[in-house]
């Protein structure tokens, strides 16, 4: 199963779209604000979206289309303000958005789907948005604009983040791509029937795949990846992964139990991944990424719940960031996050370097530890030894910077 | 029902108790670290202890005593060192710790209770709590260092947390009086049978009372002040509130149902709140007092989990100490708490000016809602509109300093 990633892959890396972006006015530092994505031929779409009851009015709009499994054209996404909280009149702005974007584009307006991101609870400038939309769509949307969109759409993320993979399946060369934003208010959360995510992840290929295939492929991979990330521990109002296939390449349409599925979910699961863990280095003042595993759990329910508890913990984030070994909060997050397993027999390791051997310290040098946790990566694994199910959490440290960034972030 | 907080109230304001305080070599910052207290007459004793799955030593030997209904006569407490995830020898460091007391006091083991707060997973150093121990005793107890053990039990504690209430009940004067430790790793938890706490919180009273009534009076307590509190979401290993009834006022029993038993809980009530708002006034780091309250919720649990998630959200604690009136972030907690309600029926205030109603921005200006953030003391409430329950959680805000002295931390 060949998979390459593409040195300079994008939004537009698969066939037949295409996108502009522009500043319309919504961010102070004036940087490119409102972004139209566009594939020729109508996708087949799916997305998964936040379960905050505090939903936003772009959520709403675009999770009917979903749910209604129309194929989708266009999506116009705008940073810089949420159109959360927003009431009414917020939810005519999103369909206003959605409106002006296919009039502009001469496709009807139950092909778009809306997407927005940044400050909470104010309404939408919406001269400002017609303008926007209708200047991008004027210029001339292009394939070449793929990065300038990955950066329309940031908030306070440092880099872009995308990425595209091509392989072979059904005899045809395939891609997929994604741009994502994603920084802080990044906590996604398990056991929800409709799968969601807590960042905006836009997703193309030009695959042709069975829509059923596609929508359970496609749960599987975000429970597996943007579910299993952690920044702050908030779950946001807005936050959406939408996923395009417009069927461009021509390819005998992959069905389930192929090999072309089995391809198709891994190249799937890689974009995903990376994205996902893209966020998590790029999380507000991180300076570590850090991968936490749960092994050997009584149920996958409960190895999550004990990655979980410890990759938010306030405690230990502050710790990696201290490049402290502090193993005592590790423990005792473990503790306290209703994973079932006995102590005397919890093992943890910092990048297989042994902390903890059935509960007790097994005596490695501090100084040695410490050199462990002082890396910019690292894997901490802890062993329940009552089960055999397993889970990954991934996140990262909090530090000055991530206290500075919330205390005056203001878009 | 007249209440008297006494300008120098200290643990050992009710009468026949008496303690005594030491630096054994804990701590690097040579402040004393061990003290030893005693009641003359054995006290009736109960307890709240963590829930944590990692708890230790000392919580398990005390538990043991407590749930034995014996009586008491004396606790020693160390810090610096928690005596947690020391496994079996941990456990006889804690009972040797009992030991070595009761000899020197001359009193039967089983009438002893053991408590350790500070560093996770490094054995007791028994020589020098042996010593401590030792000469705390021969230099001779006395109720007048009850300042002195209230310092005793700090560790990143900036401030002593003590107090004492005097009052009439069935004819006597009766005191009850508290000392306190905790700063970080605080976050009771609610829903469990066996109610604990997540601090040190020792109590003393010369009350004579039916020891089932002041078990479940002390409960009820325990469960609308100590675990009403979160600094950082993070629930300890080894934290614990214990109260002594020695009976040394020598009143007529106070029985369920009785007047009395009514001042007396009103009092204890009052204690504790002092107690569990000082650990929150103190937490790590804080600048700020914030009351979250959820009123007319569903259930009393739906209440709380609405305060809880706002109290721990870090993108609001960021935004309180960065006097950011930042609602948008309260509303995404509250959100995703648990809670059922309808965003469109939600209204928010801070300090009483309103600031959403009915899921809309009531427009009160941004320099006004500022002021508000900017105060020392923030009350904020979010009227879910669905029921008639409320719960109101007290927390802090997370500063520069949180991170500094959680990235820095080794006893």
């Amino acid at each position: 199963m060949t998979l390459t990633f593409l040195p300079k892959g994008n939004i537009c890396s698969p066939k037949e779209f295409k996108v502009g972006a522009a500043y319309c006015g919504l961010k102070k530092s004036k940087n490119l604000d409102i972004c139209v994505l566009y594939s020729k031929l109508p996708a087949v779409a799916v997305a998964a979206f936040t379960t905050n009851k505090f939903r936003a009015a772009p959520v709403e709009f675009s999770e009917k289309i979903i749910r209604a499994k129309k194929k989708v054209s266009a999506i116009v996404i705008n940073s810089g303000n949420a159109n959360a909280c927003t009431g009414l009149q917020g939810m005519e702005n999103s369909q206003r958005m959605a409106k002006i974007a296919s009039e502009a584009l001469g496709i009807s307006v139950t092909e778009m789907l809306v997407c927005s991101t940044g400050r909470i609870g104010v309404q939408l400038p919406m001269e400002k948005i017609k303008n926007g939309i209708e200047s991008i769509i004027a210029s001339g949307l292009s394939a070449k604009n793929g990065h300038k969109a990955a950066e329309a759409i940031m908030t306070t993320d440092l880099s872009k983040k995308e990425c595209a993979v091509v392989f072979n399946a059904e005899n045809k060369k395939i891609t997929i791509a994604s741009m994502t934003k994603g920084s802080g208010m990044i906590s996604p959360k398990l056991e929800t029937s409709f799968p969601h995510a807590t960042m905006l992840s836009f997703i193309t290929t030009d695959a042709v795949i069975d829509q059923d295939l596609l929508t359970e492929t496609f749960n599987e991979c975000v429970q597996n990846s943007f579910n299993k990330i952690t920044v702050d521990g908030d779950m946001s109002t807005n936050d959406s992964v939408i996923l395009l296939a417009n069927g461009a390449t021509g390819n005998k349409k992959i069905n389930k139990g192929s090999q072309g599925a089995e391809i198709f979910k891994n190249a799937l699961f890689q974009v995903m991944k990376k994205m996902a863990q893209s966020i998590v280095r790029d999380g507000e003042g991180a300076t570590k990424f850090v991968a936490v595993e749960t092994i050997n759990a009584r149920s996958e329910k409960d190895a999550d719940l004990c990655s979980r508890a410890i990759a938010n913990s306030l405690l230990c984030k502050t710790a990696w960031f201290g490049g402290d070994p502090n193993w005592g909060r590790i423990a005792a997050a473990a503790g306290y996050s209703g994973a079932k397993f006995n102590p005397a027999k919890t093992s943890i390791d910092y990048n297989n370097l042994p902390v903890i051997l059935n509960g007790l310290s097994v005596g490695t040098p501090e100084a040695k530890l410490a050199s462990e946790v002082a890396k910019k990566n690292i894997h901490i694994r802890i062993n329940l030894a009552v089960g055999k199910y397993s889970a990954t959490i991934w996140t990262n440290d909090i530090s000055y910077d991530y206290v500075k960034i919330n205390a005056e972030y203001k878009t």
